[in-house]
């Protein structure tokens, strides 16, 4: 008789990875129809956008979409990036778990080598029909496609159809614009799948545009189901610095993997595995490392005992290295956060885009990480409903599970009842015209799942996250106090002008006698350079007007100070009162001898680009007594972009202060 | 030059499962250090109980956990189960992947061959040290035992130290109770571990807990860090019915899918394709599938066109075809859940445990399941906090992700307030003395992720959940109602026999006259048989008391009827009254002729084990007009059981409607 083990025993096997997947396809997401059709076109973005990088290329990137039946679309995504040789083709679009990233410490979008292959498969499982997948690489004459399929049972790719092409040909057969027979590389994947095609906050335009934003050097080329092509222009032709690969920080590794690294290194000496195999150790801290652990530095690393291993571990968490290198990390900036919202925001005209404020890099569990924030403001946003949210982790928006993510619960926590936002109970998601963004860049982005939705709540991110967006809301509810505090002191003017000469003639009549000159008794009361700054769209995008108004006892003479994006301006910023213009942007107005109780009044055009760069408050005065002034600030002494975009310092943790990471190990932050 | 394309070309390379699992533990819910503990555990009680039941075997599980650190521990497991043969000893605790019941359609607790190798992986990768994995299968001679690790780059055990074991003298070695030197066979794991060991809600002992109500059928021992060992004894002998393969059912296949089954078929004929590699599909049905997709069913299966799988897919989805059969899910039963429940939470001494409902099976992307649902009120549960919700899913607790899950939306839902709990603006997780316990079977139940700790939300799911939990609490609405109107009654009656007496002694006074006799006035103002249960907790278990008062203007002659389990039940059961005991636990008395303004009192004890099964409320009568009784209802026709659990039978869609699965198909239930 055949024992019940020997039974199980015959149909105990070897379970494919893509199998499994097939079967557990909602752990990358591909868990509702309208989820499926975003997941491909997202995991296909990811990969153009780092490869573009990689290769240092402005990316172009094409996203089409054809509906072939009531649920069943074709997908197609074409890039301008280096390409992918011919024999890794097939493994790229056709094999799970096979890339060029997963053992790299550095920032990228995608890490585990399965979103477009996992995509291909469901495709084809959807709807029977393989993958195409074309590319071509620089330098070659041809480029090639083919048809790929997975063969999940074994997790290969299958290919039929191999054949080279010519790329400009190739391209323009798929019916694409001229524009994309510009290019001599890139890389083609088209396939069908069952879908359903949404509108709104998770749909693939959103999707499209989020990236947009945060990846201001990319162009990005939509066609929708309608046919209907839209372009997001790049803002900046600038490439994001690249991430560097770095080793493995020593803080925070698990026994098990230390003795994994020090059985397979080639170091033939304990300091040498620690000082190569490591990022931050040098030969002191190696040193101090083996001295502290009672270790000899020349032992052979492979030779050591369980024990001995337990003691390197704990001199290891010990010892104060320093935190790891931050070049692995290519954060956004302040600069280029401010001009990709502006970018693609500005259709909704806010009235304001306080300064974005970028962290400094904190590590958690070994891998550093940088949390950026900007806040957007008023006009066109509503004002009754919640703020929109709008996450990203590694240049990648997230458009699920909002509540679950860090970033979410950092922005419940904070009390936006101070920061001039509305907040039922001083908790949860806020009210009002606003739209909070948040970037999270690490080279291990802590994911709750693997469709990357939602990122986990770590304490130390938290933190972070909390205090860049209290810089941001710091911005905000100062430009709020200023508007505020400007619209009483116009108020106040309004009521002496009209009020004091009324009375004046009232007076008189009651008199009956002649109505005084007053003009004098309002100076007194005033005695203040008032300076008003106004803007009223036009069609070539802003007219500027400032006002000064001189309600002093005497003559005045100083200058007034903004800051524009030079290709904003045009001829009309030429006026008597014009004093420089530098190409960076910064105007100087003089204003020479303005008589007491008269007034001069500049006007200038701003066009479209730039007109989301007006801010009513970023008018700065020199040359006189600040006491005097309403209506604008003193120049602060650093002119330059930081005069305009003062974002008041955090109190940071003291240096000698560690941070926490979540394992409950210290890491100094040296940097 | 090396172009990008090549550069990165050189870095495309697989990642193995391991590898990939290493880095995303997380997926599989090692992402905290209590969490971890817990899975290791989890992962292995479930192996336990899946081999035990599919060996037949009554479940014995032992699991003992050593802290050998402040944050390291030892766990073992070990059961009687059949044991897993030599060869594949190091593949089931070493390799990912790796498992005998990934492709079979039916239930069980663990599928994916991840859970207990990735356990085993955590330990080795935080402590640096293998598990130590035996087994000894049925009738073998010797048992094996051998160090256990897994090689991450290749997804390959590793193993050491392989001896043969004399399998008493192993077990005995291990340092366990005697008891475990009885078993022929079994298998054992013992791992090291980082982790944290917490108590409470989300604790080792409580995983147990659960796990012990849902599987009244096994026997669990624990012994924890203190070395204190808690046994969960088992509430009984059955086993429960082995759930039966089955072959995947046409609706709601995948066009790809389809496609596939057909390439790699044995069957030469498009219909006896269909017969013999789908459930539920007969020669009629067969035939109208392929008449209906205009295909011929002689056609080989391999050489249909694209367009020609479409057709038959279409057809698959026009043609009725019969739910997919049950015996695939292995339910617990309403007599066992509510056994299960009993042996487990009596310690917390409840009131009343509200008689379990399970549905009937429904369906669900082709995998059929069922829901059953418990609800246990009163006594010594808190009363001023929110119900205690008991997940399970294919008889595996959950303790994580409750807010995610569907079972928690399902009661969020819910109007409790109207079935007697408190809830704040009558809607969310309600408040009061009750354990909420619901527990989903399927062939595949559909977890949000890999970790398995919440279902989703689906909303057939969510029906079902809804459906159960209504019933279950409409019974205990009509056991509160119950209460109520006793407690009123006997109110009543109090005022009654307390003032009416004094009214005439007063009056009489008054109008100086004697005082009347008024028990004609009470019995008119009455006129019922009174029945009143009431119990005391005695140290042996419980004193049952039923009193009878006869206040009718005759003599009254009638039966009281109840039900307890036989073995509840001691000598003090007789009495001048009684008049039958049946061995199922049917106790019958008989009142003869009981004269008028008298009453009688039956009292008699109940043993521990049946204590939990008083319920006041169960008392019947017969014999007497029952609109002349106060405190029990007539008994009903099916005297049994099913007299006592009367579940009110929901409205159940029409046989003629169809339910809607989630992808839109509809299903008819034929069952």
């Amino acid at each position: 008789m055949v024992s019940t083990a020997e039974r199980l025993a015959k149909k105990q096997k070897e379970i494919s990875v893509s199998e499994f997947f097939e079967k557990n396809r909602h752990i990358l997401g591909f868990d509702s129809l309208s989820k499926s059709l975003i997941m491909g076109v997202k995991e296909a973005t990811d990969n153009s956008l780092d490869a573009c990088e990689e290769a240092g290329v402005l990316p172009e990137v094409y996203v089409g979409i054809d509906r072939t039946g009531k649920e069943d679309f074709r997908v197609t995504i074409l890039d301008n990036g280096p390409g992918i040789v011919k024999k890794n083709l097939p493994n790229v679009f056709g094999r799970l778990l096979y890339g060029s990233r997963f053992h790299s410490l550095r920032q990228s979008r995608g890490q585990q080598g399965i979103g477009i292959s996992a995509t291909v498969m469901y495709g084809q499982m959807t709807t029977g029909r393989p993958a195409i997948g074309a590319s071509k690489i620089e330098g070659s004459d041809t480029g090639w496609s083919m048809e790929i399929s997975v063969d999940t049972k074994r997790n290969r790719p299958n290919t039929r159809n191999e054949q080279a092409v010519i790329w400009e040909s190739f391209i323009a057969e798929q019916g694409l614009t001229m524009m994309w027979t510009e290019y001599d590389h890139g890389t083609f994947i088209s396939y069908t799948t069952k879908g359903r095609y949404i509108t709104g906050k998770q749909s693939i335009y959103e999707y499209l545009r989020q990236t947009a934003i945060v990846n201001p050097h990319a162009r990005i080329t939509f066609v929708d189901i309608e046919n209907k092509v839209t372009i997001f222009e790049r803002a900046t032709t600038e490439m994001p610095p690249v991430a560097k690969e770095i080793k493995p920080h020593p803080t925070g590794i698990e026994l098990g993997v230390l003795m994994s690294m020090a059985k397979t290194t080639k170091a033939r000496q304990l300091s040498a595995f620690l000082k190569q195999d490591f990022s931050r150790i040098s030969d002191r801290v190696a040193n101090e490392i083996c001295e502290t652990g009672g270790l000899n530095i020349n032992k052979k690393p492979q030779s050591l005992s369980l024990e001995e291993y337990k003691s390197l571990l704990d001199a290891i968490d010990t010892v104060k290295i320093m935190a790891p290198q931050t070049d692995c990390l290519s954060p956004i900036g302040e600069a280029l956060i401010r001009k990709g919202l502006r970018h693609v925001l500005n259709e909704m005209r806010p009235d304001y885009y306080a300064p974005p404020v970028s962290r400094s890099p904190k590590v958690t569990s070994g891998n550093p990480f940088i949390v950026e924030a900007g806040i957007v403001y008023g006009g066109d946003l509503p004002k009754d409903q919640q703020v929109q949210i709008l996450r990203f982790g590694n240049r990648v928006p997230l458009l699920y599970q909002q509540g679950a993510c860090v970033i979410t619960k950092a922005i419940e926590g904070i009390n936006w009842r101070q920061y001039g936002l509305e907040q039922r109970g001083g908790r949860g998601i806020p009210y009002g015209p606003a739209i909070i963004m948040v970037h999270v860049a690490s080279t291990k982005v802590p994911f709750t799942s693997e469709a990357k939705e939602a990122i986990a709540n770590l304490e130390v991110m938290r933190q972070e996250v909390d205090l860049a967006l209290r810089g941001c809301a710091r911005n905000l509810k100062r430009h709020l106090n200023k508007q505020e505090k400007r619209k009483k002191t116009r108020v106040k003017f309004e009521i002496v002008q009209e009020i004091l000469p009324q009375i004046a003639i009232k007076s008189a009549a009651i008199l009956e006698r002649d109505v005084p000159d007053i003009s004098g008794t309002i100076t007194k009361i005033m005695n203040v350079i008032w300076i008003d700054a106004s803007a009223e769209r036009t069609k070539k995008g802003l007219r500027v007007t400032v006002r000064v108004f001189n309600y002093t006892n005497k003559k005045q003479t100083f200058k007034l100070h903004t800051l524009f994006p030079r290709e904003a301006l045009d001829e009309s910023i030429i006026s008597d009162h014009i004093a420089d213009v530098e190409d960076d942007g910064r105007i100087t107005w003089e204003i020479k001898k303005l008589p007491k109780t008269n007034s001069v009044e500049i006007s200038f055009d701003l066009k479209e680009l730039g007109a989301s760069d007006f801010d009513e408050n970023d008018i700065y005065v020199s040359g006189v007594n600040p006491a005097l002034v309403m209506g604008a600030d003193q120049l602060p002494g650093d002119w330059g972009i930081k005069a305009m975009d003062i974002t008041e310092v955090e109190e940071e943790d003291d240096d000698d202060e560690l941070d926490y990471d979540e394992n409950g190990g210290t890491i100094d932050d040296e940097e």
